[in-house]
């Protein structure tokens, strides 16, 4: 019944023997829980997020839908093991680009272990995190049948400069091949996607705003999910993109003050993210010039055919 | 010509033989250039600050008036040094209450020594700045003629819990003595000094939106400064409540990524703010609830009489 997740883009993977998590054909998500204190966190996390009165329901639909915890069979062959009952959050996708990105500048909290400390930190300085308030854990882009999907490597990703997270971050709503070096992403997904009043951005400021206030939690080490459905946006159906929050296993108490460290690298990325909103017309446009015919505004250019798509025309 | 200042919370202090500030009776601050690169770094900000077309006129406002650098008498006897010519921020306050606090849960940035970050990090963690994202560095609140000024020890002020640091910030809006343990400040003054169109809440809520989107500069260990007339609110003046940021030995270029840590830091201190200026009238109601006595409503309690005092009547 249970399989390893096609989509999944960060953490452990349940492959080659590995202790992963598996899904299966109800759009169920099936973590193995993690020993210890890590374990305890999570689940008591998700607890917490059905039970505290605090947060408000337009809040709660950013995290997963928590079923439980179960024993199954575990992926490394090892017997029995706890699972957390997730939701599958790409089982309604038929071939979802996802990107996990890793927010907070450090990933670490003063009450870990020393070695974890010391471990987080290394990682921290050595990724984008320091510098940019987040890091690219994993991606995966639909492309399209022929191409199949644009999965570049963890490392790369995780150590990528200000520039080209941004670049990776318009590869990611574009419509031309992202390996081609000598192309500009033509964004031409990014109105529809990051844009609206139902988009990623709207979907992460409204995020922004709960962090903003929120004393609850502080979400160490937690990610980001973006995913939507490339070939949607394309037949101008609804791009289904959402934005989720996911790992718990770092979750502390708020103790009266905001998650200054998860906001901080929050907003960090709402501005990659509103910046490539508020110009990819200019960039198509400017792609046009350079091939410097006006039969491009006439088709050869699909993207700015396209380009007119209505902000808001989104259903959901 | 040159003295002490008298309103100085925080940083190097020119006694004893000390290396530090100077003032004058024009209103200019003479603060010792630091050795080495912090001196230049501060220099070139603030000719930046003048010259550079991106920064918005009244987000300058927020800094002290820059008239260049001079070489004056050094207030430790060695003879001429060159010092930055900066507005003194208080010297247009009879009695000003000030408090110096340095945003950020890190105070460090990559690109500094070894020796500097080390010290930065253990400092970061003994004191609030990794918890709440920012710590007191200095303060002094003008109580009254007959007492003066209430100015507790730095070294007190720096490593406060959440609910103390709420504390400080309510005593030093607050008519009664800060240092009667026994009874609560009555926050008379909070919705004058930090509510308000004019007040400190707007005017932090304004850096806010500038940080949300500036990318040019990064600022480590820097201060907001508090400062305002409480005698001034008591007569129904203006409070002259006013935001200033100081100190920017350690700004560095933001090169295209947000000040997410200053940001982050900077929202903390606005959630404890605000907490403050929505809770103003019930905790004062409080107070006259605890004496079971209507007739504190009509002048026992002075604070209850000021209270309705509008919150938008300041003129500047």
């Amino acid at each position: 019944m249970l399989k390893v997740p096609e989509h999944q883009v960060a953490g452990h993977q349940a492959v080659e023997g590995h202790l992963g998590p598996l899904v299966d054909d109800s759009g169920r998500f099936y973590k193995p829980l993690q020993s210890g204190k890590r374990g305890f966190q999570e689940v008591e996390f998700y607890e917490s997020l059905y039970s505290d009165a605090r947060i408000p329901d337009h809040i709660r639909r950013y995290f997963p839908i928590f079923y439980g915890t179960q024993e199954v069979n575990a992926s490394d062959g090892s017997g029995l093991h706890p699972h957390l009952v997730l939701q599958d959050l790409t089982s309604c996708y038929k071939s979802p680009s996802v990107i996990d990105i890793k927010i907070g500048s450090r990933t670490w909290y003063p009450q870990a272990s020393n070695d974890y400390i010391q471990k987080c930190m290394q990682k921290d300085l050595e990724t984008s995190s320091l510098l940019l308030g987040f890091r690219i854990s994993g991606l995966k882009a639909f492309v399209s049948e022929d191409y199949g999907f644009w999965k570049p490597e963890r490392k790369f990703l995780q150590n990528l400069p200000a520039d080209d997270v941004k670049l990776v971050l318009k590869k990611f709503v574009s419509s031309n091949a992202p390996t081609n070096d000598g192309v500009q992403p033509d964004c031409l997904l990014a109105s529809e996607v990051y844009g609206g009043s139902s988009g990623i951005l709207a979907q992460l400021l409204e995020l922004k705003a709960w962090f903003e206030v929120q004393t609850i939690f502080h979400f160490y080490s937690c990610s980001v999910l973006i995913v939507f459905e490339k070939e949607s946006v394309l037949n101008r159906k609804s791009s289904g993109a959402a934005v989720k929050l996911v790992d718990f296993a770092h979750v502390i108490e708020g103790a009266g003050v905001i998650d200054h460290n998860f906001l901080g690298g929050l907003c960090s990325l709402i501005k990659f993210i509103s910046d490539i909103v508020a110009s990819p017309i200019e960039k198509c446009i400017s792609i046009v010039n350079d091939t410097k015919s006006e039969k491009c505004l006439d088709g050869s250019l699909s993207s700015v055919k396209i380009m007119p798509l209505s902000l808001d025309s989104k259903e959901d």
